[in-house]
């Protein structure tokens, strides 16, 4: 609930860690903060890709949850719309003005089926994914009760092991069952190979994306041949979206943590064998933390901890600096070794999350720095939206 | 940001996940509840411990965040206020009418000390921890410029190995600076032995506890040599307090994950060798998922996944079922296992979190239950102040 009109009244600290036009040497810590440079080459650099490969680029709003970097990714990057994993999130992007919403997942409790038959009211295209024949009445019924349309992809499961079906006339099953209700419209295939995107070899990757792309092809043909053509075969991560781009198959993808990098995608190897981090995306997402408490020689202790991130992918590390390294994690507070004693209470440090998605997750504000000024301070806008 | 004077207005789904008044069944997930029972069940219970053996029990409102669950524990539990990490959570409970509020950490950014001394402006006692006597000019400065007096703890670290000083010298320069620095008073020790809490062997932390009980100690009787005789000596957690409260020289519990429980507490032994989940204290935190996905017949996917918990201490348990175990955490999802097709889609379970304190934090309300029904939604009230 970021009351924007409010934004003038409030206060530096208690309610927000930086305004705009404050030096960045002034922000409370700990908080995110984006590189607005390196972010807007991300997006140009992702949108270039998919135009020059035919290509539409549904960005993921998941990751970054904000209003404001989906307009950059549809102003800068061409992106065609965004994709979103809950309902709540929906609604917060179609509050915002987003035209083009894919909640890419299962919607079956009745109240959220019914909230996602709402959402074209805003004005905007409305799809979601569809795994179960039984899912389908319920759909056409909260559509049809409110006017609207709700167009469905079936959804494959090529590999993530989550949700999805895993067979080809099960595709076609769910796909005739949703061309034949009322107030819906099939519209493509979602395939998205979740459990491969962390692999660090691009032939690991390439190795599992082969296949998922065998096992959508598949399913392709079939509905082609019952008169089904999908207008969407949609799916793609920031680790294999170059695969999904040349497999002749798929013709939209679903990015999202190219914009910002973090230290587990970072650490994987492009075609070439060479960190992902280091040259095809750049760091444009990070948490900035003070040192605290220095009261051991050896050892600085800096305010970011759980309550500013998620470690489930793995620790931070400290951007741009070889002599310390965070190498612990509890609530509050980060132990940074610092052997040669480089660091000084105050200090303040530039920390790459283990994962963006949860990580962004937890914070109200990004504060995008330029030229070390601040010069935006945008809501986390759909934080804590998961229901 | 949680207005509260618009509660009235906010819509289920968007804006909350329930009602006062609404059945459990229909409360959309994810979201946390709380078992009303349970949680004044262990809040009188640590309240009775605290009172019987003569100890101050000043609860720690890290872990829940919420004004509305700290006023239960001053109102059933006796506790005797509040303390927190931050200066930000210090101004929510400030603001919130908490009138005992230790900063059981170091506050050492000149805004936020500055943040820190407005504090005893709102009627309230204000207490921070000092690790370093470079810290004592610039409290003293902080708050003669508000007319406030800064009370002030000596960290030790006594094993948890980052916050404090580790001897006893050190523990006496500091208090002496403390003492003689103008609107500030020294007003004992802070010496939380952080590190031990979840060592499941009752034998194990005991051990560790010994050895802390007897640093302090040494502190201590060097304080009272110089005439600086510690009014509070503060300290112990839900894994320990028993050791405090019997030490002779601890007369302030801090415990906090007691209220309401998690899977890494739980899963410790008392001296009885029994979990203290099943005795000592109840789970009266849950996480409620429902299952949104059943594609495959032996896994059922729930739509709680690291944006609704955090994992870093373990994955969540299925409370009360046998039958059915929650084995893989992704962004939005959660994969249970479940063996005997047992459940349906848009079933719902009760989670039991890894960790409480970072779990809590990623959520905007929690939802209180009794009998079946919704019977109070409070704000996670400092949710997000990391700052």
């Amino acid at each position: 609930m970021n009351d924007m009109s409010k934004i003038d009244t409030l206060e530096v600290g208690f309610d927000v860690p930086a305004k705009v036009g404050m030096n960045e040497a002034d922000i409370q810590t700990p908080c995110l903060i984006l590189d607005l440079d390196a972010l807007e080459r991300n997006i140009r650099k992702m949108g270039d890709y998919a135009r020059a490969h035919g290509m539409r680029h549904r960005a993921h709003g998941k990751m970054h949850k904000s209003v404001d970097v989906m307009k950059l990714q549809e102003s800068l990057g061409g992106a065609v719309g965004v994709c979103c994993q809950k309902v709540s999130e929906a609604e917060v992007f179609a509050r915002g003005g987003i035209r083009d919403i894919l909640v890419s997942n299962q919607v079956r409790d009745p109240a959220k089926i019914d909230r996602l038959a709402r959402l074209p009211n805003y004005g905007c295209r409305v799809i979601v994914c569809v795994d179960d024949v039984a899912n389908v009445a319920d759909l056409s019924a909260a559509a049809r009760k409110h006017g609207a349309t709700i167009e469905c992809l079936v959804e494959i499961d090529c590999g993530a092991g989550r949700c999805g079906v895993t067979t080809t006339p099960a595709v076609v099953e769910i796909a005739k069952a949703i061309a034949a209700a009322p107030n819906l419209k099939f519209t493509g295939i979602q395939a998205y190979q979740g459990a491969m995107q962390h692999l660090d070899s691009f032939e690991a990757r390439k190795a599992k994306l082969d296949a998922a792309i065998a096992q959508v092809k598949d399913a392709v043909e079939a509905l082609k041949a019952e008169g089904l053509d999908p207008e969407l075969v949609s799916g793609g991560g920031t680790g294999s979206y170059y695969f999904e781009s040349n497999s002749g198959v798929y013709n939209e993808l679903q990015c999202g943590s190219y914009a910002f990098m973090d230290a587990d995608y970072g650490r994987i190897h492009d075609k070439d064998g060479q960190r992902i981090d280091q040259g095809e995306w750049e760091n444009a997402l990070f948490i900035l933390t003070s040192v605290m408490s220095h009261a051991k020689p050896d050892k600085a202790i800096c305010d970011a901890g759980l309550k500013a991130q998620s470690v489930d992918s793995g620790l931070p590390f400290v951007y741009g600096r070889d002599d310390v390294r965070y190498v612990k994690c509890s609530d509050e507070h980060g132990v940074i070794e610092d052997p040669n004693g480089a660091l000084k209470v105050n200090d303040k440090l530039r920390l790459v999350p283990g994962h963006c998605d949860p990580t962004c997750n937890v914070h109200d504000w990004y504060v995008g720095v330029r030229n070390g000024k601040v010069e935006a301070l945008w809501p986390v806008s759909a934080r804590g939206k998961a229901y």
